[in-house]
């Protein structure tokens, strides 16, 4: 049998910068009523989705007290919500978001895989709706820095060299070279030639053959579900984890298994059941500064999880996003067994240019070709422009230095942030390190997410790194837009107000 | 009953440009014995897949004959590639290419869709090996024009205006803007206002909150399949039509139902003997210069395909692939229906810039939310960069000036190559039109297409563009690179000697 997983905790926002929300307060004065001003702010935040399906709606008296308005308003307020079929009531439990409209029905998306055999997968509630709230990622976040964001902001990431790289490769003759031909499938040639002396000098055994470039490192992990799995497949994730790539799984029919991750590694005794109880074919891991909670994997951990996937037949996913911001000489399985059962992930989302989209996957190479089918099939090649760019970043050194001081910053960033978290009652559940801190608020986070995205902030609540989306009293910070004094006052308060 | 297609013909490549064929004739002064180079010849097409899984290599006699050899060096080479494990020898039949190894054991790519229910579906053998054909990508076609190529030659397309309009989206500042944050998730929105002009112009009423871009169209077509359909499902595909089409939903395990594709539109009768046994979900139509036939679909045609489409509730994917050198008046069918049951899709791959991979599609308000969250899930976000230089080239005029220069020399070269390939045997099965001829070669095109192989031209053969790949006399020619005499001699000579 394999114990349910417990998940102890609430809902959140992930890799994404986010919206300031319009009207922080109701207008008494405005041409609408507050009847109107409040049922339009529910109605605009289920429509960008900062409310998701089935989410509660505060308590008429709760929103009341909140914005000091009269019940009957908030009462009238729902039932235009209501009305516009946004919301439905429940008897004696209040107002929910309503699972997506028509277009929904004929969709595989929203479907459960067809086949559920085995015992006690852990039941999986509506698709995560992460990819969702990445729409928050529309509005260019204006002033405040965002908490809930998964990136760096863009004022961090600027540099000189960006521009220059660009220049190099859309001379006319570049262009002609790399622009009006399709180009490699497998991705640009000195793009993989610098990936590969730059894996190797990590201890990844990299043959620029083994290299497939993609569309960031979202595509690489899309890339190698759709040619690894089929539907009903079952596939072991860590949990807390990455909301995008639960949903993706669920969306593509799989079975997710979330694994526990702790502070050494997945745990391996969930996972041994797993195998036995459900034979899954893959196991996708953040080994390096995981996500959301800054753990890295131990060589020893490392080890037994490459004993299991040898022992049960399962392939490892390595997603090492994060690999820019860790010290080099951090524990990677790809490293420990040679790319032999491993595919590596990365990209460069997170050190250089979130929109260049441009990541890869280095796999074992007897599945480097159908790999690349998948590929071909999804997108036929990738930019080779925006590849060769990075190419000349990386190969000139500018990447290493940039990445340098990145890091230099951000550990300034992580102390002062984390100070101030402590001071405003979070407690770390984890010990501090890379981009994210993984903090107890001791109140319901989604709850807190929605008072927080009155005031303007977008954070991002426990609940969305759980396969279930189980209400949690953790959230994650990015250390780099939380050193911000004024927005933990305002957490204080509205945490405190609960 | 649905009439199992009839498929008069033979495989080939397609959208590709093509690898000069190392080693067009065996030495026999080289180091290595004929046997070894023969073997290795073989080995290189079956590993670029140039022969794909399944195909039978020439007889020994044959193959002897053609290379001026001893039979027993062909036997000795076809037992070094049985050896290696490339080929397979079946009794009184000969040696076929033998379907790829063992990393295709654990995969869902190669498998058939677990249920399949109804009547008639007519057989698919193994996915057509297409993505695969692309690999002739890889090489970049030095001298030779490739008559197989599915884009126009580098040199047709260079322009003055792209690298411009590159150097403005790479400024310090416009990079801090659009590459140093993730972007929106539906594409960039100068982008989406250009092409809602444009698309409003033509007559599609379409909004920029409808369009979502992608990665080519390619992606589109993807995203597209993803999101409307669920695996079993059925879809009605044109046949013959574009290889990767078909590969990428039999991968996604769909039930592909081809409908025979004349001048005027898809075959009728078999879409509603399809809709009354299958019930499926999609018709995928190239309706403007079909790939690779040329037709254009009649407005009677398109009225009665959204007839269909309505009564029996599927939904139409518009692949307008080709718009740019097709005639704005063309009959479109999103401009009939106003993209109520039609999504269009489209791309700059084929006029302006077939590696910077910008492609959107256009969909009915229902469905935008569903496809952008299979966008997100595959890619978050599609570079801005990119998508922002092409809506310089599209905004400033520049882009349709570039496509009236285009389809002029286009027309010389389609009234030219046209003459060559008639006064080499072949007959026109579809009127010239667009960048595509589909003629009757009066030989098998398979054979054909490695003898062509061996003098550096890359082809098309007929069968690549059938979802069974039956074997075909006809080929697809791309007018712009047909027009050299010396192939036709060299193809006269060949298919002659047949």
């Amino acid at each position: 049998m394999v114990d349910p997983v417990h998940t102890p905790q609430t809902p959140s926002v992930d890799d994404l910068p986010v919206a300031p929300v319009p009207g922080a307060t109701l207008s008494r004065t405005a041409a609408q009523t507050l009847t109107e001003q409040l049922a339009e702010r529910f109605a605009s935040r289920i429509r960008d989705r900062l409310l998701a399906p089935g989410a509660r709606l505060p308590s008429v008296r709760q929103c009341a007290q909140q914005h000091g308005l009269n019940p009957s308003t908030v009462v009238a307020a729902y039932d235009q919500l209501l009305a516009r079929g946004l919301v439905e009531a429940r008897r004696n439990r209040g107002f929910f978001v309503r699972e997506r409209g028509p277009a929904s029905a004929g969709s595989a998306a929203g479907k459960s895989p067809a086949t559920a055999p085995g015992a006690a997968v852990p039941r999986m509630v509506a698709p995560v709706n992460a990819a969702t709230l990445i729409r928050g990622m529309f509005h260019p976040s204006e002033g405040k820095p965002q908490p809930g964001a998964g990136v760096f902001p863009p004022e961090w990431l600027e540099n000189s060299f960006m521009s220059a790289a660009v220049r190099k490769v859309s001379t006319h003759a570049a262009l002609a070279d790399a622009s009006l031909r399709y180009g490699e499938p497998q991705g640009d040639g000195l793009l993989r030639r610098v990936l590969a002396t730059r894996l190797q000098g990590m201890g990844l055994p990299a043959d620029p053959a083994q290299i497939i470039t993609t569309v960031g490192a979202t595509h690489a992990l899309d890339i190698v579900s759709r040619t690894l799995l089929k539907p009903g497949d079952a596939v072991m994730v860590e949990e807390p984890g990455w909301a995008v790539e639960f949903a993706r799984l669920h969306a593509l029919g799989m079975r997710v298994l979330p694994v526990p991750r702790g502070p050494a590694g997945p745990d391996l005794a969930v996972m041994e059941r797993y195998c036995e109880a459900h034979a899954p074919k893959l196991f996708v891991s953040v080994s390096v500064l995981h996500n959301p909670t800054g753990y890295s994997l131990t060589p020893a951990s490392a080890h037994r999880v490459l004993q299991l996937a040898q022992r049960h037949h399962f392939l490892v996913v390595e997603d090492d996003t994060y690999g820019h911001i860790a010290p080099e000489h951090a524990t990677r399985m790809g490293v420990l067994d040679g790319l032999q059962r491993t595919i590596y992930v990365s990209g460069f989302a997170k050190i250089l240019a979130p929109n260049w989209r441009v990541g890869y996957l280095v796999a074992p190479p007897d599945w480097t070709e159908r790999l690349l089918d998948t590929k071909m099939l999804a997108t036929l090649t990738t930019p080779s422009l925006l590849e060769r760019a990075m190419a000349h970043c990386i190969e000139q050194g500018q990447l290493r230095r940039h990445a340098e001081r990145i890091r230099h910053r951000l550990d300034l960033a992580r102390s002062r942030s984390a100070k101030l978290a402590q001071a405003a009652g979070c407690r770390f559940v984890a010990e501090p390190a890379g981009l994210f801190g993984w903090v107890d608020t001791g109140t319901d986070t989604e709850a807190l997410a929605q008072r927080l995205l009155d005031e303007g902030y977008l954070t991002a609540p426990g609940s969305l790194f759980y396969a279930n989306r189980a209400p949690s009293t953790l959230m994650r910070i990015n250390f780099a837009t939380t050193q911000d004094a004024a927005f933990w006052r305002t957490f204080s308060r509205l945490a405190g107000a609960r």
